[in-house]
């Protein structure tokens, strides 16, 4: 089900109301559009809290240094929203990065794990995607994950769950085992719309750009061909390596698929290390004040050898602001997704995080070049929600105390290219994966946020500062 | 030693380039002083970082609310630098509130533990305090710590080690029999400046309000009389009790210890509970994927009892506020410090560090009514440094695999007032004390921050964005 435009308009008013001074230096209508197109690039790092920012920061810059992300015009912060599974559910403080996405794609505030659909009711909302198609702007989404993943996917589908990335997995939806919930609603012959590859290769994004082409392959539900053999149909133009993403035409709608699921990683651990529990002695077992505790070895960063099979995040975010703007006098809106600063976080790998911040940051290079020679270009960048590493002290503050002090959980100790040493640790679950946390993430403008954007926002929030912005 | 006034140029000019195009709306130079007086307050909150920001906001207004921080005009982010203790040091990733008060207070990096004096040298860094006093502007401290304790020790003593907090400290500096590091360099009979309460009661600040009377019982070094009697001599009234703060001679100094030592905070758990183990059963301490794992019950927040018998931050504000301001034409500065929100994180007492935030917002709101009547008012709200609080899942993300999923270290779970459950976990040290972390912090102005303060600065230039507006 579609939201009304009452909804957006009431929505549009609270948010105006909030900005206060900061308001004063919008234009009085953003629904009259300018004569030159508008765009919005909306870059997002997939768990990039300030935690992540300033492990990246200091490998990548320095502890003096500055990202490009501190140059630009405008902080904010952004709360993250999430609801319990049913209509008018108590607030939920952790998020996933379905919810979250919604809540950006959609302007609505929904549960965990949910594409683009309304927690309890599981109705479609409609997506920016979708308003910005049916005004004639052109679309895309970028991403170094599946394209059929929880964050591009909210931009253009409606699922339950965001498991139900294919049609194999919409009648058996498991892992190891274990039974991850039910996409019976979602199927066609059930009324609903597919899975998130079928509504992908249905949609009427201009460009898609990123990995999971594992799930574009399998037979599209009651037909006998693949999803990827419908995307064609409906008009795009498939490309599966850098050559042919160089190469392909401009005029077509592009879907690149480069790898069959989450696209390789820039950087690893020495040896792919990842944070390793510190070794206690057997007398540590019998008392923690007692005997010693050895921490992991330090290490430094290095290149993944995967990471140049594929296109950089860079090449996909140039491609993608090529095809949108070429002969395009009506605006466009482009999600681009670093998405493995989350992934890595998940499994424990600092210099996996640190080197997908650095993709965002080139990709933010290139758009902040497009805005150059486009100047109705509004870039907004952002997380969707925080996550497990915490910085730590490489000499604990109770050092004096002659007992073995240790964090618990899971550390890596790194060596910085500046000859300092950080450490980080994961302690948020025993589990083969840490949790997501639930502090507010930054939120970055460009010059064009100036009045737009204010210093304190909600998630759902963005939504319509973009809807504004492009006139919709 | 005291930094030369070129130095202090050259700083400026650094931090104006990277003003970019935000300096556009600044004054052309602050240097000339306005012909109505300015005043700077600056409002530590004391490890309040994104996550106790967030922990605050869920509690205190719901997760859709909005506290008196995010109003404010301006947000932007502020990265922490330390240094190892020598001459051109390595950086240090994470800090402690001496090294980082030093660095508000002065405008340079230096070690951890030392109160404004430099890394290796040991030399005396001129305080923002110092140099608006030598320019005739009256200056207040303001903390719910002891005077003594680092945050406002930086703004008006010299010391190498934050724990020369009063004479009896300087020969015996050991806690629970461990050697803490040595004051001898520090004792007026070696050359240096005596203890830190020595240093503030001869200081040239008009205002003093805290805890720590313990500290200024003792005599002070080679006398017969305390150190809060060298005060008295010295033009201090002093006041123990809020009836006698109300009280105060409006026109003479004013020393307020209304403790021993940190004061009490305004919440705590419920019957004082704090973070807590998870109880794990026999078989998962065979194996942590076996048996079951009980989480801490959930508890609510209580008034602590203790809190009542001391002035609270905003009354302690609201005196220093009235003090300054009255017949004064040249200015003031004003430093607030919220000091529970980092102790009560290290003491895994989330309700506590929740009241100091609800403390610290009333003190800004009594800043915020003195600008309305005192336009030149620059007020700036920031932490120190990050703190080990995480706001995890209530329930996990892995919850359908049917295993014991908990975090490492302690974890306290809260029911929020509209109904929600929050996780906070503690998991930076199996010491009796977490650690501090190390991300970058938020910075909030009002809006005289505009074209003033960017949206990413490093702590050191906060020092040069009030010394400015000052003209100092």
């Amino acid at each position: 089900m579609h939201g009304s435009r009452s909804r957006y308009l009431a929505c549009t008013f609270a948010l105006s109301t909030s900005l206060g001074m900061a308001q004063d230096h919008a234009p009085q209508s953003e629904f009259v559009l300018a004569t030159q197109p508008r765009q919005v690039i909306l870059i997002i790092g997939d768990g990039m809290d300030d935690q992540q920012i300033t492990i990246a920061r200091n490998y990548l810059k320095g502890a003096s240094g500055q990202l490009q992300l501190d140059k630009l015009t405008l902080r904010s912060s952004m709360q993250i929203l999430t609801t319990e599974d049913q209509s008018a559910g108590k607030p939920v403080y952790v998020a996933d990065s379905a919810n979250t996405a919604t809540s950006m794609a959609t302007g609505l505030i929904t549960s965990r794990g949910r594409i683009s659909t309304s927690a309890g009711s599981d109705e479609d909302l409609t997506t920016i995607v979708e308003l910005a198609a049916a005004d004639g702007l052109r679309t895309g989404i970028v991403t170094t994950a599946s394209l059929t993943d929880a964050t591009p996917a909210a931009f253009a589908a409606h699922v339950n769950l965001r498991f139900c990335e294919n049609p194999e997995t919409m009648v058996d939806i498991s892992y190891r085992g274990i039974a991850l919930g039910s996409c019976s609603d979602d199927l066609k012959a059930n009324g609903g719309k597919g899975s998130i590859a079928e509504q992908l290769a249905n949609s009427s994004l201009n460009v898609m750009l990123g990995g999971g082409a594992k799930h574009f392959s399998p037979n599209a539900e009651g037909a006998t061909k693949s999803v990827a053999s419908m995307a064609k149909d409906n008009g795009f133009q498939v490309v599966t390596t850098t050559a042919e993403l160089e190469a392909a035409a401009p005029d077509k709608r592009l879907l690149g698929l480069f790898g069959p699921s989450t696209l390789p990683v820039r950087l690893q651990g020495e040896n792919a290390r990842e944070a390793e529990e510190p070794t206690r002695s057997w007398l540590n077992h019998i008392h923690p004040y007692l005997g010693s505790v050895t921490q992991p070895e330090p290490m430094i960063c290095e290149p993944n050898p995967a990471f140049s099979t594929v296109p950089d995040l860079q090449q996909m975010t140039e491609a993608a602001l090529s095809h949108l703007s070429q002969n395009n006098n009506a605006g466009f809106f482009l999600m681009i997704e670093s998405a493995s600063i989350d992934k890595q976080s998940h499994e424990r790998k600092p210099c996996g995080s640190i080197g997908e911040v650095q993709q965002l940051e080139e990709a933010l290079t290139s758009a902040l070049a497009f805005a150059e020679t486009h100047p109705h270009t509004l870039i907004l960048v952002t997380a969707d929600h925080s996550q497990a590493a915490q910085l730590m002290p490489y000499v604990s503050l109770f050092d004096a105390f002659p007992i073995p002090t240790y964090t618990p959980g899971k550390l890596a100790r790194i060596i910085t290219p500046e000859g300092g040493h950080m450490s980080i640790n994961y302690a948020t679950s025993n589990f083969m994966m840490e949790e997501h946390t639930g502090a507010a993430v930054p939120l970055f403008s460009n010059s064009e946020g100036l009045g737009r954007v204010p210093p304190f926002i909600r998630q759902p929030d963005l939504f319509d500062i973009i809807r504004n912005y492009l006139g919709l």
